[in-house]
């Protein structure tokens, strides 16, 4: 087999706001690689299917020597995320030709590893026989990441309410789902008509547009909350903290007002939490892995399988569409779980 | 016996504001009662000893419209707040002419209440002969805001470090003092350098004065912190958030930058939960009086008696004082626990 390319998306400059395709990443199709011969030394060649574009890349956006959690792209090397890819050849007993894994991949047509534990890597069974791009969405980190919060903070109780926002997102949409499976009253907020039929959809008692309706108001009218689920930080926050009830809980999951914003205003109604005995948790899914991770394989995937759990995907095809679907997912004009489709299986 | 003057401290404006003395209260020497005759109605006549001024107090001074867990003081009428009294006469069998009460008091010389429980009063037994004004600050809503709080919400452990602002105060000192028992290194700031010199003799491992040096480049230095308890909110919370470890506990107990404030600047760094994984727990110290209250009351007065816990007060005297205490507290101009003495036994 001849060369094939290897077509890649590079992290090139620090965003001041807004990541711009071409400028923050740019799409690189240069390098080329023969699956066939390409030496491996002992490692594992995988090809790429899909990726998962989430909010939280923003974060890696950024100066190399301001810490987090997760480390900084490197600028002139591939971006990367969580994606699902198939097993070209393998000189590597963890894997074999055929096997799809699951876990952080380049962004790149082709990656090369040395073996799957070292690269945080899993093998997908698959058992229900689902897209394989489901496991990036409800049953990949945005889904454990509704679920394990969900059963570490939420102390749902029946007939509660709590308030989603961003309820229409790969995240939001499964903590409407399993609140309304706790026998909650759920309030959904979402940026588009389409995505408040959504939220109706999968369940949520009031759903609405907060660009044409006042989070305020609806708050105001359908609460007090008692569980606010908060993907965006900033005045939608500020609105919570003020329609949350005694003893209510705000799992922080999320400030994606703020991410591209440096000069954000800050939160004002933080002393709601002492008049109101309010926990507030945030949180990083890794955290929670060995205390929920086994819960979550065996209780969601036959939920999704049978239908019980509905998700949606907003699917952009090609490496050259990460750029735009990186922006997309800042400023919510996706329409569901981003996903980019890179190869067919 | 003649009639008496039954000074009173009058609520009679809201303030913008600091609270002004004789503006926002006023002192009112007109009223007379005589103790020996005055008509108790099945009641019970109370002398009042001493005063307890705190900061929450802010927080009753406002609009009666604004909801809070606290009700508004009424314009016209006296303010209120814990104190201590002696039974002058009784006609109620919950109390017998020198008992002494603690509870809420209206800022007067002297009160009738219908009986004990209704006014929300109890009598001291006083086993350890403690001075009165000991059960308005260590020994009472004060001591209490931190021992139900700590023993709730800070899930200490040996080794850990704390941060507790307002350190020398009656909330702040006492957590010092239990952080030190549970083996804590603890950080304390204050406002002036009596204070600081107190944080030391009680303990504290590092004391600063914030007016003098940089709250971040102490936490910097002396962090992370995996416990901030907060008294202050504002720049310091922001400050606290930023060295904060990863699985950290914030506990608001106040935050008394903003009660004068209205143009307080917002939290700017709430994001920092998420990546650190931290838990905020507001609170106000009656909702955990059933829980922790037989504890607190087997566990301190000795404690205080033997003088292994220490506190510390400084003493106004006569109801003239109040408008001046309450400012006092809000600036952070105090010295130690603001009490106003308004008669002996």
């Amino acid at each position: 087999m001849a060369p094939v390319k290897n077509g890649r998306v590079l992290f090139n400059e620090v965003p001041q706001g807004y990541p711009e395709p071409g400028k923050t990443t740019v799409y690189d199709a240069t390098q080329t690689i023969d699956p066939e011969t390409v030496p491996l030394d002992g490692g594992i060649l995988i090809k790429t299917l899909d990726f998962s574009i989430d909010p939280y890349l923003r974060g890696r956006m950024r100066d190399a020597s301001a810490k987090s959690y997760a480390p900084a792209f490197e600028i002139g090397k591939p971006v990367y995320s969580f994606g699902i890819g198939v097993v070209i050849r393998s000189e590597n007993a963890s894997a074999k030709a055929g096997d799809h894994v699951y876990g952080i991949l380049d962004h790149a047509n082709y990656n090369i590893k040395k073996d799957l534990s070292s690269a945080g890597l899993e093998i997908l069974d698959n058992a229900h026989n689902l897209p394989w791009s489901t496991y990036l969405g409800v049953l990949g980190m945005p889904g454990k990441t509704s679920y394990y919060a969900w059963k570490e903070y939420s102390k749902a109780k029946k007939g509660e309410t709590v308030f989603v926002s961003t309820g229409a997102g790969p995240v939001g949409s499964l903590v409407i789902q399993l609140a309304k499976r706790d026998g909650l009253k759920v309030i959904g907020s979402a940026g588009s008509e389409e995505k408040v039929q959504f939220m109706k959809e999968i369940g949520a008692d009031v759903a609405f547009n907060y660009k044409t309706t006042s989070t305020k108001e609806v708050l105001a009218r359908e609460g007090p909350i008692d569980i606010y689920w908060d993907n965006v930080g900033g005045e939608t926050l500020d609105a919570a903290l003020e329609a949350m009830a005694v003893n209510g809980r705000i799992i922080v999951c999320g400030m994606i007002s703020g991410y591209n914003n440096q000069h954000a205003t800050g939160i004002k109604n933080l002393f709601h939490v002492i008049a109101k005995s309010l926990t507030i948790n945030g949180f990083v899914v890794f955290r929670l892995e060995d205390k929920h991770g086994a819960d979550f394989r065996r209780e969601i995937p036959p939920l999704v399988a049978s239908g019980e759990i509905k998700h949606k995907e907003h699917v952009w095809n090609g490496l050259e569409a990460v750029g735009d679907v990186i922006l997309a997912v800042q400023k919510g004009i996706n329409k569901a779980k981003a996903v980019v489709h890179v190869a067919d299986d």
